[in-house]
């Protein structure tokens, strides 16, 4: 089931709760809501257990998404295990960094991170999940791979997919198709 | 901003309405969203201009998602031009294949094919954009792409992925890493 949608982005979530307690969370289900104002969504399971990365969106309204690369992809999986007390940033190597004003840890290792506020959750009433929406507050990338056209080259700051739970795939670009006209 | 989120599915979505005139668009924005039932989402852009996806998808509540491959992704491309009365299946020479009992097109040089009953659609009111929830009831796939767990190498299919608006990229396998645990 969860191969069947095609390749899907792989993302950090970076949160922390009030008392500046980090968690960490490997997320497939990132996707591109708006570009004004520009906002992003992901689905977050249901709240029957728990889920650290939901709490403490609600907690500090804040959150941060950091692109997974092909040299942290095993660190980023390892976050997924049910880690209770511990901060996956301790578990797994990786490091938190942190930005003026913002209280959700960013991840040091990553090429491509993004500050976002809570804009919106919207309840999908259907299987109790819902679509937690942020708002772009802040973006750091490599220089390099700003193209002339403004256009971001993320295959060049070795962004990689997910296909299922668990596979992961570095990407090789066919073709920058223009923009269709009939 | 569209780059900002990480690599996308590339996913033709065909639908029909009552008359039977069919349509086919290319969507990044489809979703797993949840296993049991099986459901899949995908966001559709503000109805002030014609979407024939959405309103094909309220007529006759079903629709198709063919999976773009390395062979069709040009002519899948295409099929975001604004073509007004003319279908996109005969403006891009792909094929339109039917289903007993399935008003929606299939796409016949797809190699990966499901067929979906509307289920919900979620308003997104912060941007005017809707979520449409699909559950699948239908599903061809090439048998050698099924593994021995029962997984699906959709890479083997020749699925791509997408980033950005209009950038294509093939994928290489770089690990299937196994359920994390503490």
């Amino acid at each position: 089931m969860n191969s069947l949608t095609g390749f899907k982005s792989a993302n950090l979530i970076g949160t922390a709760n009030q008392d500046g307690s980090t968690n960490l969370a490997i997320f497939s289900s990132v996707i591109h809501i708006g570009a004004s104002p520009p906002l992003v969504g992901m689905i977050s399971r249901p709240h029957s257990v728990p889920r650290h990365t939901l709490e403490n969106i609600l907690a500090t309204k804040q959150f941060t998404i950091n692109h997974v690369n092909s040299t942290i992809f095993k660190a980023a999986h390892q976050t997924s295990a049910r880690y209770e007390s511990q901060s996956e940033f301790d578990a797994t190597g990786l490091t938190a960094e942190y930005l003026q004003g913002f209280k959700a840890p960013f991840v040091k290792e990553a090429n491509i991170k993004i500050g976002l506020s809570l804009a919106d959750i919207i309840d999908i009433k259907i299987n109790n999940t819902k679509l937690i929406i942020g708002q772009i507050e802040w973006v750091a990338l490599p220089e390099n791979i700003v193209e002339m056209d403004g256009k971001l080259n993320i295959e060049m700051a070795n962004s990689i997919a997910i296909s299922g739970l668990n596979t992961y795939h570095q990407t090789e670009e066919m073709e920058r198709l223009p923009y269709a006209k009939i």
